[in-house]
């Protein structure tokens, strides 16, 4: 079968689920991208990797209510559909799933999942229901989009814990395949809400990655969690950003790093009106560091 | 393909689900029981139910730790696994499901799926995480068993409810059937606790379907809920019964009767130690009283 140039774009679960299960049931192998739009570099090496994996890909765009706190930014949370439909044209992407609201929270809506363990700092302590709401809405969508696998960006590190942690705890049928970091030319995460920061906050952003470079060198050199933690917020703050945390942690449970075991250095800050968050991998090392 | 004597028992998750999988391909309908064994002639009757709209029939019996309270009797349930295999043989059970507690509760384990609405009052309300309990062990079971549909006892109405609700809000791909209570021939409703019961206590136990018989008379002649709910508590006083609550409520929302909606009678109560549940349907009429 040739590749779709134009995906179909499709607001019904049911339908989208039907297309997905008929396209397995012939032996293809389905990818599945979870976005709220607003696509960018990174998105598009996600839809890369689901290509390069798998038959047909399926990418939903839904800006999800349930996973921003009161006062967060889901009104003004960019949308862009038709610039994201035209990066998805051309490619492998077969379907487009773009519900309404009401197709993935039903009038009387009251049912939530929440995951404990790795949801618990960091995000989910600074975004009290983040996790909740992404846990629900994650596995909503996999309901409608039954694919084999579904591919997730390192950028959001704890995120993708609390999906994986969703997956095994109730046996969801799908692989969770998580996608490296894209980044610009000077270091920062591509990130959707890049594109609220002004232009000296944008030159100032880069301290979220060089922070992580600084826990990488420290690391290596030996140096205990809290005091690479300290350097780490001490280069945000000499670079004007507002640190939410700066954390040296064991990379699945994100608790005190473990000898021997991967560690992750993550950074949360704001410039400006505009939050920022970053991570990157530490490898195993005999010293753990407290 | 005849009718499976012996049922298969299976106790990996992966193992039943590509089984289940299997047979849907081939076009065969799949019926789920989900049970917690101490099987009796009501698991009987959804098994029948199952049986009569399917090709295959699939009962899990797993006494499922997260839906009891710290007080309750998770340990002293009864279980019964060699009566339920002979009960379960014969028919057209095609595997029993039989999981070990680290199959659906991994270690580490933390994620929970909360109802809110038809799950705030009643069992609810006395029996805090219950409905959390079902919830999460019901959507596990439904990935390890992706049958067409699933059968549930109006025994347990609120119950039916908190899944039905969950099923819709998560997009589950599975039909949830309600079957009815099936009684004993003096109307005390089947269930696997009756084994409690003390010969006196098992006397007085059918004040509880007395007692619904009551609240059903005086519907029929048209007295307000409250009035009802009075009627029916002192009915099960009188046998001796500590009630826990007698209740006169929208079937469906389990809030205040609404002229021309279908209404429920529900009671919980205890004698001894023993604790039991029983409801029936009212059916709508005009006047809804309060």
């Amino acid at each position: 079968m040739a590749d779709a140039a134009e995906p179909t774009v499709i607001s019904g679960p049911q339908e989208l689920r039907a297309a997905v299960l008929a396209a397995r049931g012939r032996g293809r192998r389905v990818g599945f991208v979870p976005t709220m739009g607003a696509l960018h570099a990174g998105h598009v090496s996600l839809v890369e990797r689901a290509a390069a994996d798998c038959d047909d890909v399926a990418v939903s765009i839904f800006v999800n209510p349930t996973q921003f706190g009161p006062h967060e930014d889901f009104t003004r949370y960019p949308r862009t559909p038709e610039s994201d439909l035209a990066l998805l044209t051309g490619g492998r992407v077969r379907w487009v799933f773009a519900p309404h609201a009401d197709d993935i929270y039903p009038p009387g809506w009251c049912t939530r999942i929440t995951v404990d363990g790795p949801a618990r700092g960091l995000e989910g302590e600074l975004r009290p229901g983040h996790f909740s709401g992404v846990a629900t809405v994650v596995c909503r969508l996999f309901m409608a989009v039954p694919a084999d696998a579904a591919y997730f960006g390192a950028k959001d590190w704890q995120q993708t814990l609390v999906v994986r942690r969703m997956v095994r705890d109730l046996g969801l049928p799908i692989e969770v395949v998580v996608c490296p970091t894209v980044r610009e030319p000077d270091g920062l995460a591509m990130s959707s809400r890049n594109a609220y920061l002004a232009p000296g906050d944008r030159q100032r952003a880069t301290a979220m990655w060089e922070s992580l470079e600084v826990a990488a060198r420290a690391w290596d050199a030996g140096q205990a969690s809290s005091a690479i933690e300290r350097l780490m917020r001490g280069h945000l703050e000499s670079r004007g950003v507002v640190v939410e945390y700066a954390a040296v942690v064991d990379a699945e449970s994100l608790d005190a790093v473990r000898p021997g075991a991967e560690a992750r250095a993550l950074v949360a800050g704001r410039l400006g009106a505009t939050r920022l968050i970053d991570n990157r991998p530490l490898p195993p090392r005999q010293a753990g560091g407290g």
